[in-house]
């Protein structure tokens, strides 16, 4: 686990995009975000406390996340300073860049001398198990996409903060590296090695109580041949009961992929259900969340009307419309 | 590359079973199995004239392939005798063993000394790329199975050499421990991480001739919760132009998942169809495969017949009957 709170670490981020993990943990960790720290030259800005890090340590604050990709792929001596004063102020760091922290002597140096934790939270540092199929106690809801990105995490979050405000049972359970410094914890699926891949899904989302779901943040499409085997395990390992459709329907091709056409959501349907039903045969289609960010607001309702109608079930954007209506169908399951 | 012929190492096999490595090498590379090392208790024979070291060395042996299980999962003081003095002799050394001829410092030393390979083909050696799903030149046929160990590389292995019986260009493509062995080179896919699983295949099976038939080595089954996520990485970064259903019908359960049941041939037809199709619209499911080995050559031929009738497809075991209609269905795609 991750301790929080977090100071987020913008560094100099040219533009938001480059500080979207740090904009995704404020939005859904405003808790756990006391703060920000920003270099020159950074014109991304979370509207947190602009804090030093010893105003942050004061504050309370015990891991300095990094909440920003580093250009070129490597750190960069301007913010190996501010890492390692950090470190030496007795902050964690943690981190989901591609290059790890803990290949850095540097850092690990200080990490050690000031006892604090360097989390690389792209790489597993789990054991996982391969996968028994055992059937667990409590309830499972996975999305799954027609493509890559097209809101999967989203849809997961915002359904878990929804369930939450109900004051029912629900954990968020992230697979990725945004998804696991939200949470501070997760297994981090597509660096797992195959064989043990659908096993960590299982040990992310052990017995719970009967009234407990999990929502899994899922990873790739069915549909997406890079990435493929990677949601397999997600529908298999997470025996889900519940299977929710992500769509954005103005995409031209699959991501990366130009030769390749988005299935339509009811191939997706149909396939996720076969596979999902190996591992949960009271697996259900509950709902379709859609990413309508590049249509109006009158199209969007247009569409999500015309969707619901055709299948039966709550079609919405969660991010325009919340996502009670998903909520709801969990609930009647 | 492993360096051919070997000498196949049985040690101390207390039984057949525990040297299945050595048998399929000797059974599938016949011309690269020069003899065989068998020490004090050691009850499997392979029939390959019996060798010193000195005596495989002179007769030209490159590589002592470590062809046995490992009682309780370590290497031994009695093999590493021999494993040391056939470095010393100037072998590579290969081995598919769980534990690693590199973690041994004593064998590491010996092969640096003595400037000889050792190769643990358990892990993969190359970083394979992200899947790019691009269409590759030349032909490609799958196994998948209604289960894991129903037959899948056996029947690839059968069919390749049936292909090159005919004149025909055709590779076998090894994705497992005992399949890189027999060939000397593969990827071993259930050791590679999760996002590189699809692009690991293709990278196994590039462009080639037209008219050139790369037999991919299955993995696991759509239908094992454990292991479908790496078939799945076959099924899309193998883009095959053919399928061949593989089968075992007296098991019980899926193996090692006592709590689940095989899927008939027609689901499983059905769903790998629809989901090669993602990566090959083109693609046919072609023959049946089966392992009728637990039934009576009557049980068997009925069972096969009443099988070409349903899926109007020809349905053979290879073991039993060649593979011969399977690759006349090929060459009528």
């Amino acid at each position: 686990m991750i301790k929080t709170p977090y100071l987020l670490f913008l560094g100099d981020a040219p533009d938001a995009l480059a500080a979207k993990v740090a904009q995704g943990i404020k939005d859904w960790r405003p808790d756990a975000s006391i703060g920000q720290f920003r270099m020159a030259g950074c014109n991304a800005d979370m509207g947190l406390p602009e804090m030093t890090l010893a105003a942050a340590k004061e504050a309370g604050a015990k891991t300095l996340v990094i909440g920003v990709a580093n250009r070129g792929g490597v750190i960069s001596d301007a913010w190996k300073e501010v890492l390692i004063q950090a470190l030496d102020a007795g902050f964690d760091i943690a981190s989901g860049l591609h290059n790890l922290l803990r290949d850095e002597p540097d850092l690990v140096d200080a990490a050690t001398q000031n006892n604090c934790q360097l989390h690389d939270v792209r790489v597993p540092t789990v054991d996982y198990p391969i996968a028994n199929g055992k059937k667990r106690t409590g309830k499972r809801c996975l999305a799954v996409g027609t493509d890559c990105s097209v809101g999967k995490m989203y849809t997961a979050l915002a359904m878990d903060k929804e369930m939450k405000r109900r004051g029912l049972k629900s954990t968020f359970r992230a697979t990725g590296q945004t998804g696991i410094l939200i949470t501070g914890d997760g297994v981090p699926l597509d660096a797992v090695i195959a064989d043990f891949m659908a096993g960590s899904v299982e040990y992310l989302t052990p017995d719970n109580d009967q009234d407990h779901w999990d929502m899994i943040e899922g990873q790739g499409s069915l549909y997406h041949v890079s990435y493929s085997g990677v949601t397999m395990a997600l529908v298999h390992g997470g025996q889900p009961d519940a299977l929710i459709l992500c769509h954005e329907p103005t995409r031209k091709h699959m991501r990366g992929l130009p030769e390749y056409q988005q299935p339509s959501l009811f191939e997706l349907k149909d396939v996720a259900l076969v596979l999902a039903s190996v591992a949960n045969p009271n697996c259900k289609v509950v709902g379709i969340s859609v990413n309508t960010q590049h249509m109006s607001e009158n199209e969007a309702i247009k569409y999500l009307e015309s969707l619901e109608s055709e299948f039966g079930m709550p079609a919405v954007d969660p991010f325009r419309h919340g996502s009670g209506r998903l909520c709801d169908a969990l609930q009647n399951l």
